[in-house]
């Protein structure tokens, strides 16, 4: 089974990812935890072209180059995976590309859908889990410097969080947004309770 | 208009766009020839990214690269120059990628053309001319160390030939087969032919 969290910096999914990892594993599963984008040898070089301040691009080409990431850990990580039996959890999938590349309007949703899943070869998580929380609790949370995103302010937060919303439906054939601006443990429970039944199977 | 002149190498792409070029400029039209893969900032750091022997991946990574190379060149060169009013003749264009990047088996020829056609934002030619000729023709008529293609071998070129055929009808609303195995004067009457009543409107 492949399982992606997604959802704006802060929410805590490191946190209810290594603990979901933890309790399957706890089942007998066999669990494999990724991160998007992923640590591939092309990856890090395209990462390293993503980031090269100097080189100005098309907000299509730059996500163009985070789908040929994704590929590439798609092909050469998750599906031997999970051809392998392997349960597979993502940290953030294909949903944060639309998310970050489309807020702002320079392209469709629906253009980088169609590219990203073409790109991973129509290999779509089975569950998607939305981590959601007001921008503001978010910021509150965390405790580290802030990155690009977080230097946009809190309007620029509360609209990707509300993309986040928006797009959710098209990720995966099961799609769960569970509140996190709760007690960890709590959100833990939610997050648990939806592989109470597979995991044992 | 958006013409993209296609096929294997040796079969007189080059001298073709330069006299059609010549042409429509003579009748007072404003042309801009383009090369694909093209030479934007993005595009000459995927080039060596691509030509790094070191470095492995996936083939449907590897187009990838070529398409956000490509997604590049539509959005800075070629779409500002065609809504500017100018004709644009691009030496190669996605039908190559399709045919180079399914020859063999690797990635199907559908999954290119989806990935391909969302790459360039649905930019697609206006016509598309093969020109074609027997891959032992070809061979004879190149005068330069062999390539990576070349160096396959002559059966390798006839499938890609062969491959050229079996695509172009997905390439634009107007494709058009030219036999290139003639003389060149033979072959520019035909590609001049194509516009004729068009480059005088």
């Amino acid at each position: 089974m492949f399982i992606t969290l997604d959802g704006i910096d802060g929410v805590g999914k490191s946190t209810q990812i290594a603990r979901l990892a933890e309790h399957l594993e706890s089942l007998g599963q066999d669990v494999l935890t990724v991160r998007d984008p992923g640590s591939t040898d092309v990856g890090s070089k395209l990462r390293s072209l993503l980031l090269d301040s100097d080189l100005t691009m098309h907000r299509r080409t730059e996500a163009m180059l985070f789908m040929a990431s994704r590929c590439e850990m798609v092909e050469t990580i998750i599906r031997p995976a999970l051809d392998a039996g392997r349960w597979v959890i993502s940290d953030r999938f294909l949903l944060s590309t639309v998310v970050y590349q489309s807020v702002g309007g320079d392209v469709p949703p629906d253009l980088l859908w169609k590219l990203g899943e073409a790109a991973n070869d129509w290999l779509c998580p089975d569950v998607t889990i939305l981590l959601d929380m007001p921008a503001e609790a978010s910021m509150r949370r965390l405790d580290r410097p802030a990155d690009r995103m977080e230097s946009r302010g809190l309007d620029y937060l509360e609209t990707v969080r509300q993309a986040f919303l928006d797009q959710l439906p098209h990720s995966s054939p099961r799609n769960v947004v569970i509140d996190a601006d709760r007690d960890i443990d709590a959100v833990t429970d939610d997050v648990l309770a939806l592989f109470a039944s597979q995991a044992s199977t």
